[in-house]
């Protein structure tokens, strides 16, 4: 399947790596090319730059937000919750009428200092402003309440025995992310209702980055025990 | 152990009759108690008014608000989030110096109809609210992410196999509320830092309610799996 990441981060990286291993036709979108190419300095996290990682991954295309976003059948948002809504307008995320769009982002405010707050909650989300901003994308919220390791390989943690979240308006769109995120390693994906659903998945961010604190290991998800 | 317990209502008299049925010596407080021991029509889930309930559970006392307020050693927080801090006020909850108070209460806002959202979040919460109106408390938030039922026998539900979040500023506090809970059956408490980690946790409440809707029971949790 082709494709189109917006994000050059940690997070698009995991996943374009992860899908382009799992044989689909990824195109990473990025404003600038040349100058994400000739990244090389590591993240806070000791992640490579974007040009170092692209070097040990060319199977994944590089190219511009709008031949990203023309490329892809499925798109992903994988960029900050802050930036999402700009560069998903200046990709013309809507140009292709019907498109399935993974939102991965969470909207986290990091201008106030540490931890980070959300920009957008309570009664609304992240991902319910870029549903309204694209009506033609059918926006499915997902993967975002794990860090990108744990994400592209769930099993890598109590041997995948927890929980994705989805949520959507259009189920069509929630079936074929959930048969992409099946192919990761996720056995148990619960749909948790329409896009509206976002608020409760993005608010799940504040105890994510609490726990985080207190295990001292990104390495952790919530399993719904029922 | 002297127990005081703020809230008549299904959460309220869970944790009551399992305190009581643990050899606590409980007393739940309300403002009119002849008024509340004639209550007989059941709630809008079929849980009995708090006459017969009480009629069921004669060892737990019934007092007013400053009763019960002088009567704990513990104090909790059982009330509907939005009237929490008027009836702690009321209750002089801050009577006695060096108490705990475990804070059981979310801020669910139902005015604006269905799925209710939260009155403060994000960069507050109400065990916040009720720390800095309340110095003299120590409150510990804890037992809000789960249903009454699950909250009370954690083991009715996956065999007791998931989390009970628990946050606050003072330690030894918090060792006390645990040393409480793990009597109900709970046996992975995590600390998840000071009282400002209630936003975390008041802020699941979203997501426990679309979780709800999509599993059609409220008899689920949430584990940490690591």
């Amino acid at each position: 399947m082709r494709i189109g990441i917006f994000g050059t981060g940690m997070v698009g990286q995991a996943l374009a790596g992860r899908l382009a291993g799992l044989g689909h036709d990824v195109m990473i979108g990025t404003r600038d090319v040349a100058a994400a190419l000739a990244r090389t300095k590591p993240d806070n996290y000791g992640n490579p730059g974007f040009g170092p990682w692209h070097a040990r991954h060319p199977n994944v295309k590089v190219g511009t937000l709008a031949e990203t976003s023309t490329h892809g059948e499925i798109l992903v948002n994988a960029t900050a919750g802050s930036a999402s809504l700009d560069v998903l307008r200046q990709a013309g995320a809507d140009a292709l009428p019907g498109r399935v769009l993974i939102d991965v982002a969470n909207p986290l405010d990091f201008s106030k200092g540490m931890p980070p707050s959300l920009l957008v909650c309570n009664t609304d989300s992240l991902a319910e402003q870029i549903q309204r901003a694209f009506p033609a994308l059918k926006v499915v919220k997902a993967l975002n309440t794990t860090n990108a390791s744990v994400m592209t390989n769930p099993t890598a943690v109590g041997d995948g025995e927890h929980t994705l979240f989805i949520c959507g308006n259009d189920p069509e769109a929630k079936a074929k992310v959930t048969e992409i995120v099946r192919a990761f390693g996720w056995r148990d994906v619960v749909d948790a209702g329409d896009i509206t659903a976002a608020r409760g998945t993005e608010m799940l961010l504040p105890l994510w980055i609490r726990l985080y604190g207190a295990l001292q290991t990104p390495l952790f998800n919530f399993k719904v025990v029922r």
